[in-house]
């Protein structure tokens, strides 16, 4: 009963691991959106395994199909279906864990909750589930950019290696030219290094995403509960394996003074009002205030593991799990194309739902 | 369009920092919750103001009136509303600000967004809007008591001054025995004086808060997007001033090793499955697993200090803004009330939510 | 869990007939409604008992108060808080029928929904809840009238005498002129008769209201679900003691053929286009299409009636229940403003809805 | 932004005519209830054209296909998908109306809404849409009658023939057993040669669906907004071509008096509660009383008929339209399985929010 997500902009996702597919149908987008399809297949295929030698070598084509909504190169108004079929399935590889539950995933949860649970490749709690939200973030940032909006993410942490700079003196366009997806290039060669140390361990390793959403007008969030970085917040934290989100300035602004903290406004030159400096992240009061919006999001390392370690299985008794299959060792690089996806879906939703702030004869 | 919250426990909140009061209607509350008034008015008192030196020192007696929903001392299934009228407004302390905007303040994006803003003491984007989460989250909490579920939270850092034991080796009834609301007294007197130098200068400091939910069972959370702690998320980051929000091990999971990181599952002596560690904070796959709940969230120096600051008025000239009235020099004492307050709306709406996981016969 | 209406102009209501007052919350309206207060009194004081002798004879002020929203004579964009206090309530007057199920009453169903139950004046079921929409209601009209659009309705039928001149024939000036607001004076008078007559006998019976929207542009409504008139249809039905709806042709058109129920489309001398007929009743596939909506309410004839009638009580013996305090014996005269109120309402929420369907650079 | 429909167990539907095919998805389906393919083809069958000389002569073999949420014949709880794929398609059949306004069709509200239409047998307004509805409701079926709940509808009238006897005296196993789906099968003869005459003329009629739900215990419904009267009367209002919709006594029960309306209480031989009479339609204050619901449904006469019609075009030119393509004269019989599926749609929803009625320790 959480598969539905946004107020006007809505997604119904569906779909697991090893079933027929992975889906999603998104009502509520504007009628007269140019549908691109090479741009939503491209952006699936950044979320799609198999890129490097430090993801998961599972090969997936994540070819979608259009089954709804779009009519001569354009969206309608109407409910926009998006389908994915599942390839290369190997739904055996998880019979030995039908009864067990996998440390730190959501084995024992599901089965508490549901009574029952499709264990091949974890069900709906696989991150294939996460194909649905690129596809229809896909679409979000094709009508966002008819808008002159845009939104960039990078991987800014692997382990305890962090690029330092601050994201306005980084080059953007490196961010796709190495298979980490960071945009620091030195860096991004120490992460890929190190991830790649992990997964000769059979090990995995957590990192954190780091998010800039440009072009945003002040206007677009509602308090005083569905704030922009409220909702960007959940949106977040509804991906899998993320454990924290913060916004401008975050953990680290707890420990400032508010005279060092706060935003002056000024006038720029061509009569734009800005702030100085932007620990508000470009929200304030829950509102978009023209500047950049930008967040982390932090992941932790992957449950799946090729190491064997205790657990329990459904009968209660002591088991082994083994890591089988094929498997991450670090989220992060294909986790950078969903942290987009899910803001361009937020910002969506609040685009639409800000043209209702004030009365106008429309 | 955003101040209506939760899914089946639903509240929808209302009111201004100098209107008529602040208030709240639950639609969703089961019938038969004994209704505590003294336990409501209990709580808030624990966010009112005046409560020591280092908060402010507005007189807000904050007491409430029952206007429907709650016959012969219980609550009858129909909706609930609680109803605090406001009291001591110096509306006029804010002629002052009409047509100024303070800096990292919501007085920018709300006339942006509304063309019309409500300035006195902030209007809705005041956190004397929290009272109305505080009385419903009460409600909450009286419900989960009944459900041997509840929820608590202390301040564990003030600017860079922090709790540094494990919450296990804390003694929580020390929590309300200081001004500050930490569970550390040593700690508490530092951060105490901290606050109270911050104060002395005209400034505001930040913070975070910490908390634990005791006796939630298994299965509560409802992936893929309203996984258990993105709704908590949310609904912590919904608090004003809130930059960040983290559970189980949060920033500080990223970099670990999966190894390490792994909950292990065993059985306990009666029989009971638990997790030897619980960096998953209690909760799996977006669902919980009946460990202890926990979160940080971090809070941001509070924009209003007694120092002038530069800025614009509505015309976009430069003006000084300074700050006058009554005002925190850090919020977290008093946001300890409210952070237990959403955590207790979102656990209620996911206990109630949960019901329909299975097919049953009743 | 069903007192909020409404997906962007949304309503939470609370109350019960002798609880400390009737509220609703308006969470969704745009800034800058001028909110005309007398306006929404007048409205209030259509609804209220005691206008002559064919209604209850309570007196109620239903005087209003506004908690919060509305600010230098504005709506500010945040939510509406209006609360109408009760008074004159004779909670005695129920003390007999505390045990007992009415007939056609809702004191059954409560009891084994809830497990407890308001007797008072039959708590939340009393049509007293209403007035709750009568003012959000005045609200959806003052902000549809900013548009152009109008609400009107009046009392077609009361028993088996029916208005039966086409409604744009009728001198919609004469309605609230006499008490039963029939639109034909001559009607009126027969109808005030009737009313009478049955009241003198300790009876009741039901009528019809007729109701019509001008000026709603063509668009609104949200297929395929949320349609204009399925919408019209569910607020319609959910008022107290209705019992059918229909709209255009309605249940007559069954009988007709196609080829003489179809509306034709021309263009009028101004280039505008309409339909010759309108059969359709303003909406065509769920989407109004700029002629005028106009539907039918059906409301039973009240249940309580100044008669002995056998019925059981909780313990399940039989017992006699007697109508005691002050009715309507016929509830269409008030039901006029209940009927427009919620017309207004989900004409202002699809207004709003609109704004989404077509993508637009503001 | 409408075609996501209910609070818990909640679906979202897409497809277009002659799109890629027709879908839904359910999200908030228990897990646990066993799925039978078989009944929900049944079911897609009952609907799909080509039944009898008197439906649409369009062959569709309406085969359904499970693109998530089902394993080893079970609901898990996540999300269900399923999918119809169009066949036997003829969208040059269209082309003649792609810039025309058919009278009373959706042409030209779409037009207006939407500025973009796909005119290909209707796209989405086409009455294909309610394929489904009728699978998710066939699943909604399966979970009530798991549940004791039955949902049963039959055509009461075509044109001006009519079904008089009472619902209770009919045999209901007559009902598959003739075209026209009326359990009177006399009656039935009648109507089908009503019909065929109509379409020999190139004509259409309207009719009424009867429907009934047996099993319903006391206690689903939610006042004051979602009445179950109030969204069965939404849900049916949704479906293509209705016009009205009343319940129990519903417009007749307004020329009673309330003294020959009210239904009596009485205790049966086994201690259970009953109405002596059911004028309340199984409904009182909005909520099931345990007796059997039972409702109305009129259907307007199809729009499209084998005649010339005057209309306009898009460029506002009067032009001529002639029905071409398969069409429906009589909608009624293949709208049986629609209003029972919607009726199941709204009971299975009402099931599951029922359950937060009463504070429970479960």
């Amino acid at each position: 009963m959480g598969s539905i997500y946004g107020k006007i902009f809505r997604i119904s996702t569906f779909g697991e691991s090893h079933g027929a597919g992975i889906g999603v149908v998104i009502d509520g987008c504007p009628a007269g959106v140019t549908f691109d399809s090479d741009f939503v297949q491209k952006e699936l295929s950044r979320r799609k395994p198999g890129q490097s030698r430090i993801t998961t070598q599972r090969k997936e084509g994540d070819e979608f199909e259009v089954l709804s909504g779009v009519f001569e190169g354009k969206t309608t108004g109407t409910p926009i279906a998006l389908f994915i079929r599942n390839e290369d399935q190997r739904s055996k590889d998880y019979a030995h864990i039908a009864d067990r539950f996998r440390p730190s995933h959501a084995d024992f949860t599901y089965e508490e909750k549901y009574g029952i649970r499709d264990y091949r490749g974890g069900g709906r709690s696989s991150a294939r589930e996460t194909a649905a939200r690129v596809a229809a973030g896909a679409l979000a940032k094709l009508m966002l950019a008819e808008l002159g909006v845009s939104v960039s993410a990078f991987v800014s942490q692997v382990g305890a290696i962090k690029v330092v700079k601050p994201y306005q003196e980084l080059d953007w366009s490196q961010i796709e030219e190495n298979p980490v997806r960071c945009a620091d290039p030195e860096v991004a060669q120490q992460m890929f290094d190190y991830i790649d140390q992990v997964r000769k361990n059979g090990d995995s390793v957590g990192g954190v995403v780091f998010c800039v959403a440009k072009g945003v007008p002040a206007g677009w969030g509602e308090p005083v509960f569905d704030k922009l970085h409220a909702e960007l917040g959940k949106a977040m934290l509804s991906i899998n394996a993320v454990k924290g989100f913060e916004y401008g300035s975050g953990f680290d602004g707890v420990s400032m003074l508010g005279s060092a903290h706060n935003d002056l406004f000024y006038k720029d030159e061509s009569g734009v009002i800005h702030t100085r400096t932007n620990r508000s992240g470009g929200i304030q009061g829950g509102i978009s205030n023209g500047e950049d919006i930008y967040f982390r999001v932090a992941f932790k390392p992957v449950a799946t593991i090729m190491q064997d370690q205790e657990s329990l299985n459904k009968a209660g008794e002591t088991v082994i799990v083994s890591g089988k299959g094929r498997h991450d060792p670090c989220v992060v690089p294909r986790a950078v194309p969903i942290v987009e996806a899910m803001a361009a879906l937020v910002l969506a939703d609040f685009y639409l739902r800000n043209k209702s702030s004030k009365l106008s004869r429309d």
